[in-house]
């Protein structure tokens, strides 16, 4: 990743962030781990297994989303303030090739944070043997709840 | 749901529909059902569980996307050649109100059915003391890849 | 279409929506007619001429999407109240047939109207001797604007 | 932009992308010029006027949506065989600043080319003052239609 153009407004971003990803059981399911985080940037790793596949071997476009979405839901969420929570309006995700390999980086940048609205980008990589391949591009929409932290 | 208005060219779709969800890891992980099949149509159903979750207690967006994805994608596949298979090429997800209740419903309908690519469009209903609430809306373009039945 | 579900705030909104619609440049370009209205939809009509069209003879995607982008915007403010005005976040649009014929209408419905942001979705027919074919599936978010009524 | 990492099948390309937007009535209509073209990429601009504008005085996001789909679709249809033609499944579009200044610029980037489909990516900025602002972003998926050359 490049250097973040943002600054979080909240210095304690990253203890926040990690917080609610914890709290995240989806996240435990499919043994997803917080990989890096920066203002507006969050990276989450998976590494693949069978309980993960569809029906052709590879891992399935829903886990594949459920991956990128919070990746755009938590790099929105380390720009918003402190006593908010972050909720996705909307996502649109291109499978682009088999989501496979020894892991899967899904990452999400922000493009637009807006003080209702923030729009994010995401991109899911597959490594394997040394090599990277993109295997799905997002585009996202989320709102910041204000006044509404995480519990 | 209303009568399908397609008729499916293979008569043992909903074998090889059931055998294909059969073989779906991630399926069985979120504990997901194929609840029903007709051609053009499936629906999916989950109860929710701490482990679907995400920070605020409703269903993760990327496990409602997974139903609905699914719930399309076999919506499509049940129109589809008896030497084919399904992948999805993209879609488009909106999240309109919290994920929770006794029960999701995600139902996949086929709006397009083509040679080369399907259009469906989906829903995700929450259940909850006899009670039904649109929790999300989908949109979903599925590629026909011919020649390649599932194993 | 069928019966509404949804009830006006404002009980002068076909006036306030038809005045919006006439204050856009757009329409008048492109030769849309606002031909139908009640709460929560809106249809819109053009019919085709060379003006409009694309490489191969048909109606432009962005025309189309010119078209529905703007019956789905007004079919949310029907609902949104008087002092406030709508503003598309975000649509995608699936192209379904060759938009050509004597007509093309296109029909936004309101999904889910919410304080801060509605959805609705939209459906593009063309009509060519008698005949209706779908040729164009939207899904679209707006934002409410509130207290910024229409110039 | 940044240097194409695309090579293009057909030597003459240009000619046949260029050949291509001049038949496109639409691009006449809101008054666009093809202003780059590159493997991969297209470049579209406008300058507003009131035509093209809505109701609050901004570009209209479906004249939006005609700049940045033709900038994707002919960025797609640069790296296409000599005698196809190129389709529009389907779009997704986030409006994320007002429409207007001196004037926008559609750019179309190639993401993944394929054999039956190509997956782009798109942005819009606007131009005022030489400030630059980004006011929309894309993402579309393209089909190529092998044995169908443009007219």
């Amino acid at each position: 990743m490049t250097a973040s153009p943002f600054v979080a407004k909240d210095p304690a971003y990253a203890l926040r962030v990690r917080a609610s990803f914890a709290r995240q059981g989806a996240m435990t399911l499919i043994g997803a781990a917080l990989t890096e985080l920066a203002p507006g940037y969050c990276a989450i790793s998976v590494v693949p297994r069978p309980q993960l596949l569809q029906q052709h071997g590879y891992v399935h476009a829903g886990i594949v989303a459920t991956l990128v979405d919070s990746a755009g839901g938590f790099a929105g969420f380390t720009l918003f303030p402190a006593d908010s929570s972050v909720l996705t309006v909307e996502f649109k995700l291109n499978l682009l090739a088999p989501a496979e390999g020894d892991r899967l980086i899904a990452e999400g940048f922000v493009v637009k944070p807006g003080r209702t609205l923030a729009i994010t980008r995401g991109e899911v990589h597959a490594e394997a043997g040394g090599k990277r391949t993109l295997v799905a591009l997002m585009q996202q929409t989320l709102m910041v709840m204000h006044g509404k932290p995480d519990p």
